[in-house]
């Protein structure tokens, strides 16, 4: 077939594919020729609860025929905002919604600078908070890619307005103690997508310390870990205190959406002045869809066993690690409960740098994801590991087997 | 109701607002306490076939069950893009899909600075490309408000790299020639928003052949007018030659969508060398939802009459004009085929700065639009009057009559 058209979008260039998908269930996609394939990305986690949960399907399906944007105030948004705010931290007061993760981290920045009147955003090497301009400086190894930079694009004249900091380690203080009085916020993943570490609190406690002391924000972006690793997400569990929080992903069924919450001091400091307020809208932010989506998400989240999903978790990191241990089996397990990462290393390290430098070729990586994905496994393009509630022992055993045997089969390469 | 959240959105605050849109159908809003509202808005032009159009409807019903999203290559946006290849001019060759016309025009524009290898981007006043960084400058009166600026929270040295040019005028082609050498691109609205003329092609092929010969990049904003003034937009009919197009809209059935194609010279200066191509992916792009819902979309706009549709818009327009000229009354629709606007002046004006000087004070306005709320319509809170397919002869009476009589009620105040 002739395509008049390419789709400039990483791994959907082919419309020929016959692993094309075309339905997902639970914890599987399916695809056209009629493959069966155990899902570990879930959609960047998106979907929680799995795929075509039927609460969310009956929620949007019911919506859908009532109309699927207004872009009027509607009654369905509040019914989202009033379960929101049962579940994130009473302190967090005002909600501004959007339709990315993205949208929901640019936001966050301009409402940061607006609010403390500086300009400078810090952000971590390892960090991924999507397109906006102010963080991208990933050097592409979060996807797997060779590619040296992702902010082609963006003129180098914004370098002046942020800084990319080492992660987790004695120069991160260091410069930050620099720039400390230019600095209006800094904006950081409690739980890192490169590098998902359980003992990061010390880490997050430290920065908060910084951060109160200097008069500097924290934007905490719990677009994966909101949600996932405890309902009221990650920042309370380790001890980070944020200003301003970002979620996105999980809390929607799957259904585009952003959201930036911020506690009472930046709202006086960037809304009590109604002459002096950051733009909020955008024609689908807010939309209907969404809000029931979200709603019949949030209901069934509060119910819930968040301590058994983290145990389960850790309980599959450690059975697939003692394994490879045993073997001797260059290949470790990272995560922070139900938020992992395969490293292909079994060297410690605390950063996205240092796994860097003890990870096996980028060659190697990729051989290892082609041998997984012959044993019908949907690995996860960013690398990160995000079961969902649907998956049960079948399904994480299913997964434990296939990458063990897949580490194997890939260190015969070595 | 005790609330405890503020939902930062404006117009979405309140949640005891018994005027709260429950349901949307056709060319109606129907409210929490029963009222039927004709809606002049739809969904800022996304609603074109009408709110919950029963083909769209049942293709997102149908989907649902299989799925809101795979982050993976699926079958259902490869059948959309087959769609719009049939519709978006040929020489597009690259579909980059992204959540909302924000991010379909920050995509164009980083696009244009990677191809051209240059870092001004011009726009112009009264244009509106979303919250994107670069075009954000908007007074305000947009939106109808008397916020003197949109871009707080936007470090000020990014100026720098931006360039906004007053529209329509002898000064305009003077600066854009001063700047020529640095200059990366120019995004314009072929109809703008805030000004939506008829005779604009005369400026729009003055500025394609200005730019061909500084071989300056133009990118289209079609994110309202795409779709809506001809099946392949405004850019064709007006006789502006763009190398990079943003849709959004009216063409996935109101669910949440940008849409950035780029012409084949624009192409193989940015995505010809893979090591540096700008990032095009995200959590929702090109997800299997909006694919369904923009396939029902394309297929239905296809068989559409858009002679008749922009005539139709045009005896609207006719009828009300000349029906306030024997009344002597100062209001005037402006507009190019189904994209309108009320002015708030009956003399005639080339740019919306022109317009702001000659409208009567926004108090009165307001009044206009507390005025013809009472009457049963939704009037757009952007100002922009945009029919759909569903605005039939009564619904146009209707408008007719409503917008007339609350002309003559508002200058009862002047
Ligand atoms: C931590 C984090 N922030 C922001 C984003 C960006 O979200 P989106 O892809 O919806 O723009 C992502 C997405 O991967 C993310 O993981
Ligand atoms: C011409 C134009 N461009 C861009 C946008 C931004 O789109 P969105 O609100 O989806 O971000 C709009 C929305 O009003 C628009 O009218």
């Amino acid at each position: 077939m002739i395509m008049n058209y390419t789709l400039r979008h990483a791994g959907y260039e082919s419309n020929e594919d016959s692993n094309q998908i075309v339905k997902a269930e639970g914890a599987y996609l399916y695809t056209k020729r009629g493959q069966k394939l155990l899902d570990l990305c879930m959609a960047a986690g998106s979907q929680l609860l799995g795929h075509s949960n039927p609460e969310i399907v009956s929620a949007i399906q019911s919506q859908v025929s009532k109309g699927t944007i207004y872009l009027a105030n509607n009654q369905y948004i509040h019914e989202t905002c009033e379960l929101l705010s049962q579940v994130v931290p009473s302190e967090y007061s005002d909600y501004i919604f959007s339709n990315s993760g993205t949208e929901a981290t640019q936001k966050a920045i301009r409402i940061s600078r607006l609010a403390s009147g500086k300009s400078l955003i810090a952000s971590f090497e390892g960090g991924w908070h999507g397109s906006n301009e102010w963080t991208l400086h990933d050097s592409g190894s979060r996807f797997d890619l060779d590619k040296q930079a992702l902010n082609f694009g963006i003129p180098t004249s914004i370098n002046k307005d942020r800084l990319i900091v080492p992660y987790n380690c004695d120069e991160t203080f260091e410069i930050l103690e620099r720039h400390k009085e230019k600095l209006a916020a800094i904006i950081i993943e409690p739980i890192q997508g490169s590098n998902p570490q359980s003992n990061i609190s010390g880490f997050l406690k430290k920065l908060t310390a910084f951060c109160y002391q200097h008069n500097i924000l924290i934007i905490a972006d719990e677009i994966i870990s909101g949600f996932r690793v405890s309902l009221s997400g990650a920042s309370p569990k380790l001890g980070l205190k944020p200003d301003i929080i970002t979620y996105g992903k999980s809390f929607a069924g799957g259904l585009p959406v952003g959201l930036t919450v911020i506690n009472e001091k930046v709202s006086q400091m960037s809304f009590g002045n109604p002459e002096n307020a950051v733009i909020t809208g955008g024609t689908y932010s807010a939309n209907p869809l969404m809000a029931v989506a979200a709603t019949a998400t949030l209901k069934q989240l509060i119910q819930k066993n968040y301590t058994s999903f983290n145990t389960e978790s850790d309980t599959f990191k450690n059975t697939i690690n003692s394994e490879l241990l045993n073997k001797n089996l260059p290949f470790k397990i990272i995560s922070n409960g139900p938020f992992l990462r395969l490293a292909f290393t079994d060297k410690p390290f605390k950063s996205r740098a240092e796994r860097d430098k003890l990870e096996m070729p980028a060659t190697l990586q990729k051989t290892f994801r082609d041998i997984i994905k012959k044993k019908e496994i949907s690995w996860p393009t960013n690398g990160i590991v995000l079961p969902s509630f649907e998956h049960r022992e079948p399904e994480l055993r299913l997964a434990r087997e296939a990458i063990i045997s897949s580490c194997i089969e890939t260190s015969e390469f070595l």
